[in-house]
């Protein structure tokens, strides 16, 4: 059973509310280090054996057309998680 | 200016309606080679200058008391991003 890795985050230049919320809470903590916080979405995706070449393809085409949207987000890695 | 990644998953044992909703939309793309598909959460964190080991320590601090719900999540990952 193999499991591939997708990560899609809001283009730089879309405002990111949710990050932003974040960043506010932050110092509440006590952590006021971070000048910036975004989020995005991670997904693992279960095939049945080992990743092969064709399995991540198939990774990469659904993470444009059905896990990101491609007008307010980029996909920033498609790989193999190590086992 | 240096990034640390935070990764979010819901637990294993947790239901994952979205998760499930994608594995169900997959194969009306074509792609039918993934067994489960689940979506959590991919922060990034920007600190100033290059990440230091307390900078990790804070944004693992981050991970557990803002960016994750113990209940239902489980931290993932916590990393300077490479540069």
């Amino acid at each position: 059973m193999g499991r591939i890795i997708v990560e899609v985050m809001p283009k730089p230049e879309i405002l990111d509310p949710q990050g932003k919320a974040i960043a506010g809470a932050l110092p509440h903590q006590g952590l006021n280090i971070f000048t910036d916080v975004r989020q995005g979405k991670r997904f693992e995706l279960t095939v049945e054996g080992d990743v092969t070449e064709a399995d991540l393809e198939a990774a990469k085409k659904a993470a444009e057309t059905v896990l990101s949207n491609p007008v307010i987000e980029d996909v920033v890695g498609v790989y193999a998680e190590e086992q």
